[in-house]
């Protein structure tokens, strides 16, 4: 029948548009070419993809766009189809922010592909963002990795299109740390600073007075001298929800071709303005910035940029609304110009939570094994390349590129953050081991090379090969263990990467109790044999058979220990050989356990001791006999059971089941070892955590090293693993934290200067992340905790300071990455939660003397001594090699103040050289001030033929860099004025720096 | 601690490429020039979207991408993103299908793209396959249908490309069939046909002989003169298993980078040649086709020719086997070449099942309103095209074009089939209401147009305005249900569509028992009135209102019948008026129904008679009294249960639940009711089936009105409703049933002429399209049945032939649509099943007569009358009007074995003829024979001034039409040599067509 003919009778008027074949054309040429319009709102729309540089997947898997069962994403697709996309209006602009992946696509492309992106880039229709090798994260990442990483990008930028970013872009990472805004954006030559996440009720309150946009001055020293334009995003980095316009998505595109069906233009037109209104509500002036993009959008470009075409051609139509193809840079420009005043941020914004419950605070210490692994390895880079440059770099050949490229992409904000996937992070650690055993070839040949350098000429080529240890600290070193040939020595050189001498008390695993240790000069010296304990001695054997799939029933007997002294940037040789007979037991030979007679048993070699209980077995007191600081203070294991709830504890997010925290035992069997050189205090606290105090006699500190796991779960309860350290003090809430290992920030418990904190999760809101360490102090002490990695502190109660140093958990927490941080490691079948072991430090100050411990151990810490070793008769080998020496001239040391923290040769010869001061502005009374660092007496037997100061990344030079001035709210003209190092004199090259200065320059020798 | 450290340490030496950070180039150019190799495996990939012209989504949805939570799917990508692809390597080659599709993105695109597009279709980079408006379903569609949307779009792609395509590509339909072959095959000279459904059956003996690929010969009549080679794909029209390449799969790309994780060309390249030679070994000679595609694919183009870019490249380095970019007419050439023989094929290739119970012949049936409104629209469009051409056609002005894109949209194997998701039929439906009222205001002007020429010179602006009645089958007709004014007149004009005079009982509904019809000689005619039955006059309330949105509680009282007759291409005018006084009770006049006496009544005004049983109310017998045949024939309504399974019946899928259908009624009560004109039995067979049969005074047939619906399905029992006509004939499990309207095949129940059929399903498995009829026959005698759209029918029995009407079920049947076929109609809120209203034709004739009935009268139900009403006085009407004339000379007539099948003028004022001999050979002993047409007498008054004849789209010269020679196994050279008219002399012009032939000529007047 025919119903249905008259279906659409009724409709005809309406639709009679579409009933026409049309044989025209319906070509509509977009007007896209919009700039800002001054008096309208302008929407600038920020066309970019949000790239993790391993996540779910791991970076080359996202690259290529494999294993899309798990998350369909190609970064290949990406810049492929952007680059079609601007080619066909030369209006439409992207931002592109990850070199790690840029460089994976550049280098595949045609050069035709690869002019059409100069040209794009040349146009600014394709800008570079940021420009890292990632997009770092800011609480876990130590400043010198995140100077690397930016530099390795930005060079590549520089060197490819001759571009220097502009913008910081720091759109995902959790939270936002002051060594960001001041050192990694300002010094950059940035002129703002992008970002989605900030504390959910900080972003209430700014949306509320319109201070999601501020200037961030990051710096207690530089003040207004380092200040960035700062902008918080109003909801995320998406675009306004129903603006999401991936080939995937779920949308209505615009439709404006009246002869098909769907005709929607108006109803996107007032959309469009209605979203813009909303962000207007909340934002100052009339600049609003829509960030186009997600994770991993822009597939298929096409998809977006055809639909914010018609957008902007139809809405400046209407004119009430002005949008725009812009950029960050293109938006900060706007912004300047619109001339504020501008509200003021300082500090940080840490701690991070985006709902209620939902602090992510547990990954400041998520994955403690990785974040060991990145911060070793992050000294031995900055050792190895000093060593690759002293020796010259070689082309072809090993060089440190792999372990710089590794560590890079390690410092994603899925990456040493401990938030991705397992077999992703089995991806780092593998790009970092690959990358370090390189780099460690480039170590041993350089050393060397610069020792058998005879006559201070060029280095030949070697005449023995060093091999290095880097599972040292589980007792697993094969050239110490093995026996040493009759009338041969075990050569062990020691590398020092500081810019002064240092004095250390090093270890090594060796089965043989009649060793003779010599320096140089043929002096024997002290040694210490302490037993490995089985806690050791266990780990070795489960650890080499699961990740060097060899077992290793034979374990070393001892420990063999002893002091070795070494210049700056310069090395000193020992020489171990066995005794001709028999030795006898000497002072400092198996010292045993003390028998306890006393209630309290006090250790310590040198000025500081410490007391413990021998009832109890627990920390009572420490005690520094120098300077007569003399603190209670009691340690504990302890763990937080983790929620499992709508909202669990996962890789991100901590959040306890109850307040407190589970003591692991009250009363710790302990044993004491005394020696010469370090008294060790063991502590079996469980049979899950071992605990060695070690006081050596030349430290006025307490070196902690624990033994954490597997952390059991049978129970079906997370945990998450504390040190509880609690001081006789009045701290009435205040504790330091430091910021990305640099600057130390006052943080006050259940406070945030900013809003007006309401207190949900009182123990995880208080965490903050430590990468150098945290301490408290009251009238007249100062007690301090310095970490080996990155790791979670914080002070829930007066005088207590606590660090998390490992989680395991059964839940995931919601935020992605959908497995729970359950880390196991397995030998065949037999699989255990991983155990971790790692140190911190400990130390009682005087009330501002704090400072000095913990920047000068700081560095210590962070550039350890190298070890190579060798077997060589001491005759042969000290004819033919330089047993010490140091690139310096030989009586010539950095002042205290001052670290080196990139020597590093670069592919066109030329040197790249960064000086940093250690020291914040009155920090301390004597280091707090101008140091100097003569180049000429640094650098010993080489010229310096030419010297740039360059910016942080050293993509432009210091001179030509510019700032913009911004107003702030309150604030007259007059302005901070810090103290700065001045220009270097070309002939005396000394270069001068001020408290928390880091100078870049490149040299040509 | 450090034990990740060591994790790839053992990693090391496996992966020492990858620790590379490459500042060089990676750059590969991928070797793509493949051409076909001698002596090689070559491997044709063809790279095709498979785009839907309306399925899940309309058409609209999936151009501009729309709706995407039913289907993501957006054809303007597809074509955006290929041209991009193919630009980045001219070796890159892709095939689109759809022109509806194409049409609505070029209008689009820009002067420049368009440039490039047709830069690369003359670089044969894009090449347009099938090139219809749509993919025509083949089962469903009646011929001149899949003409017109061919044509459609061949002169589309002539008008724009200058191209003419020559490749089928119907890789999607249900089941392929004979006329598609030899006609929209080879007379569109295409060299070859692809595509991927045939019976699972017939496919498993295929791949085993080889035979998957054929020389298919679709028609008896031509025979070898007529044949194409076709390539019935192994599995389906995707690529081989792991091939697939959408940016949306999970697939892992080809990674030919050694630089980065995941190095896998050797794995691909083995995979490739493993699909190659599996391929190939279910193929003759050494060329396989890979179909590189899927629905809706190359959302982003890139992510496929990437890949094939890859295997290409790599594949063909390894020597063994040669892939290169191909299309179907490549490959056709390369098969051409190969030599043969090649196995042979005739017939068809339904019904279609693609696993033991899913047999597709429910679609035969599927959504019986949109199939009829299809085919009354097919006839309109063709009548509306002559009315057009004949009155000169229109610029700018409604035209006829938007029915013809619908109708093209229409044909789509999605549309007409009743595969479409409800809201998709609901457009299709929408369309082409639409563009039916555009083509009733040409219908209507051109009528007054040419009615308003009395001088025969050009039209002038018309005097008077017709309106018709498109639902005049539920008795809804406006102009003749209102009141004559006295002193005016209801002019009625008819148009004839067909090439002969014709004679016709029409039918008007009214209001008046006192009414004169009068013909244009003034004449009163013989009338007859019959009461307005209740189930129409519910029937249009209900649809009235759910339809016009109009309550209609008024209906007419009467149908006025009487009889008209017109001239060839002509129309007649005939006049009612009211009778002055009260008209006596005539002959013809309310003639109630019989009483009752005999057990039989018999009923029939002319030389047909249908006896009828008193007691049942049953059919009991046909009768001619003019031939004597004589046949007892039982018809009744029955319905299948549809079965509800893991496969269920429905959309596509006929599967009933049980081998016996279910009887309505044994017993029905019968109303007579008999007039000089017409004699109509009346049956309600039960409360949701009514039947009307007509016997007409001039036919010698029988109309059978069947309304039927909601049918109910309160028991959860889908329903399928047939009804069966059972003749007491001998038909040895033979039937016959007609390929798309066109040629009659021979059936055989069980049995398949090409493989041994297992027999599983014996019902649906023996069901097979109706466009125009089925029948059978025994010795002496046919029974014929026609009808009025698509339909399945079957002959289950011998003697028996069903047909199926109506379908409503309650479960999917897992082909996709995701929608239950259970159509419903709301009048606000309450809402029905849908009732359908249709015809069927019954016919007895000698054995060899029944062709020329069946051809005779397909053409009259194809190309009923036109009938258009307006009021005016009779003298005023006939002064100014031409009552009755044609656009033929007065005395010419087209044989009555011709068929005009279009006349249409095109945008360029050429005119577009085509002539359809409508006989196979030997099916008629006296039609089955070389006709002619007079081409000047068929034009009166105007002057040909020159002709072309075509090819069957009219995009090429016929005479420029080269054919391929192939071999046919176990055949010698000799080839039949079909009747077929010679060229058309210029000056006489007279056009010769031998039987099945159809000519298509250009015309210039």
């Amino acid at each position: 029948m025919e119903e249905l003919k008259s279906l659409a009778s009724v409709l005809l008027c309406v639709l009679c548009l579409c009933s026409a074949v049309v044989n025209g054309s319906d070509y509509v040429k977009y007007n896209t070419g919009a700039g800002v319009v001054a008096g309208k709102l302008n929407v600038h729309l920020v066309a970019h993809s949000h790239d993790d540089v391993g996540w779910l997947k791991t970076v080359d898997q996202y690259y290529v766009g494999s294993n899309n069962s798990i998350q369909s994403a190609c970064v290949e697709n990406v810049l492929d189809s952007v680059v079609e996309a601007l080619r066909r209006d030369p209006n439409r602009k992207f931002v592109f922010a990850e070199m790690a992946f840029f460089h994976r696509w550049w280098v595949g492309q045609s050069p035709e592909i690869q002019e059409q992106v100069r040209k794009l880039v040349d146009a600014s229709q394709l800008e570079f963002v940021n420009g890292g090798w990632c997009m770092h994260d800011e609480a876990t990442t130590h400043y010198v990795d995140m100077i690397d990483q930016t530099t390795l990008g930005h060079h590549y930028i520089k060197q490819h299109f001759n571009k220097t970013p502009k913008a910081g872009w720091q759109i995902d990472p959790f939270g936002h740390s002051a060594v960001q805004a001041y050192l990694l954006g300002v010094e950059l030559g940035f002129d703002s600073v992008h970002f989605a996440r900030i504390d959910y009720q900080d972003r209430a309150k700014r949306k509320e007075d319109k201070s999601l946009e501020v200037i961030w001055r990051g710096s207690k020293t530089f003040g207004s001298s380092s200040q960035i334009f700062t902008n918080a995003f109003p909801v995320h980095y998406s675009p306004p929800s129903g603006f999401h316009f991936e080939l995937t998505d779920d949308f209505d595109p615009v439709q404006d071709n009246p002869l098909l069906d769907g005709y929607n233009v108006e109803q996107w037109v007032n959309d469009f303005i209605d979203a813009a209104l909303t962000q207007a509500n909340v934002t100052r002036d009339n600049h609003i910035m829509w960030t186009m993009g997600d994770d991993f959008q822009y597939q298929y470009a096409e998809s977006w940029f055809k639909q914010m075409d018609k957008l902007i051609h139809y809405v400046n139509k209407g004119g009430r609304v002005n949008a725009l193809y812009s950029t960050p840079s293109l938006y900060t420009e706007a912004k300047n110009a619109a001339n504020g005043p501008w509200p003021l941020k300082t500090d940080d914004y840490f701690p991070y939570a985006d709902r209620r419950n939902a602090y992510w605070t547990g990954f400041f210490t998520s994955r403690p094994a990785l974040k060991g692994y990145v911060r070793v390895l992050s000294g031995f880079y900055l050792a190895s390349r000093q060593l690759e440059f002293l020796a010259g770099k070689k082309s072809p050949g090993p060089t440190t590129s792999a372990l710089g490229d590794a560590l890079g992409i390690a410092q994603h904000h899925d990456a040493v953050t401990g938030t991705a996937k397992q077999h992703t992070t089995n991806d780092y650690a593998k790009r970092l081991a690959i990358g370090a055993s390189e780099a460690e070839v480039v170590v041993s040949s350089s050393l060397s090379c610069l020792a058998s350098r005879k006559s201070g000429d060029q280095c030949t080529k070697p005449a023995s090969t060093f091999s290095q240890c880097p599972l040292l600290n589980i007792s697993y070193c094969p050239p110490t263990e093995k026996g040493i040939p009759e009338g041969k020595n075990l050569v062990v050189a020691a590398y020092n990467p500081l810019g002064w001498n240092r004095t250390d008390i090093i270890r090594i695993p060796v089965n043989d109790a009649n060793l003779i240790v010599k320096d140089p000069l043929g002096n024997a010296i002290t040694v210490q044999y302490v037993n490995l304990d089985n806690v050791t001695s266990n780990l070795r054997k489960f650890y080499t058979e699961a990740y060097l799939g060899q077992s290793s029933k034979q374990v070393p007997r001892y420990w063999l220990l002893f002091q070795v002294t070494v210049p700056p940037l310069g090395w000193n040789t020992y020489f171990i050989s066995r005794a001709a007979g028999k030795v006898k037991r000497r002072k400092g030979f198996f010292l045993a356990a003390d028998s306890p007679q006393d209630k309290t048993v006090e250790v310590g070699p040198g000025n500081l001791k410490m007391s413990f209980s021998r009832t109890t077995g627990q920390l009572k007191r420490m005690y520094n006999s120098r300077t007569g600081v003399d603190v209670p203070i009691q340690q504990s294991f302890l763990w937080y059971g983790s929620m499992v709830d709508t909202q669990s504890s996962g890789a991100y997010i901590f959040r306890p089941n109850g307040a407190q925290p589970n003591v692991v035992s009250r009363s710790v069997p302990i044993k004491i070892i005394r020696g010469p050189l370090v008294d060790e205090v063991h502590q079996q606290f469980n049979s899950w955590i071992y605990q060695v105090t070690r006081l050596y006699i030349d430290k006025e500190h307490a070196e902690v090293e624990y033994t954490i796991g597997p952390i059991p779960t049978e129970d079906s309860v997370g945990k998450e693993v504390i040190s509880r350290m609690t001081a006789n003090m009045v701290t009435e809430k205040v504790f330091y934290t430091d910021s990305n290992g640099r600057d130390f920030l006052k943080r006050v418990r259940d406070y945030r200067a900013d809003w007006s904190l309401q207190v949900n999760e009182p123990v995880a809101g208080n965490y903050y992340p430590l990468n150098l360490g945290i301490f408290i102090t009251d009238k007249k002490s100062e007690f301090s905790v310095l970490v080996d990695r990155a790791t979670g502190g914080a002070s829930i109660k007066d005088g207590q300071v606590e660090i998390m140093l490992h989680r395991r958990m059964l839940a995931d927490d919601g935020r992605g990455v959908g497995e729970a941080l359950d880390e196991s490691v397995c030998v065949r079948d037999n699989c255990e939660g991983l155990t971790v072991r790692g140190n911190y430090y400990l130390s009682v100050n005087q009330l501002g003397a704090g400072a000095r411990w913990r920047r000068t151990t700081g560095q210590e810490v962070y550039s350890p001594l190298l070890l190579a070793f060798t077997q060589e008769k001491l005759e042969t080998w000290t004819e033919s090699h330089l047993t010490k020496s140091t690139a310096m001239e030989s009586d010539y040391s950095l002042p205290l103040n001052v670290a080196l923290i990139t020597l590093q040769e670069l592919d066109d010869g030329s040197v790249l050289l960064r000086l940093a001061h250690l020291y914040e502005e009155g920090e301390d009374a004597e280091y707090s001030t101008l140091a100097k660092v003569e180049l000429k007496k640094m650098f010993k037997g080489k010229s310096i033929k030419q010297l740039k100061e360059m910016s942080l990344s050293a993509n432009q030079e210091k001179l030509e860099m510019k700032k913009m001035t911004w107003k702030v709210e309150g604030e007259s003209g007059k302005t901070h004025s810090p103290v700065r190092g001045g220009p270097v004199d070309a002939s005396t090259l000394v270069v001068e720096l001020g408290p928390m200065e880091i100078r870049t320059f490149l040299l040509k020798f």
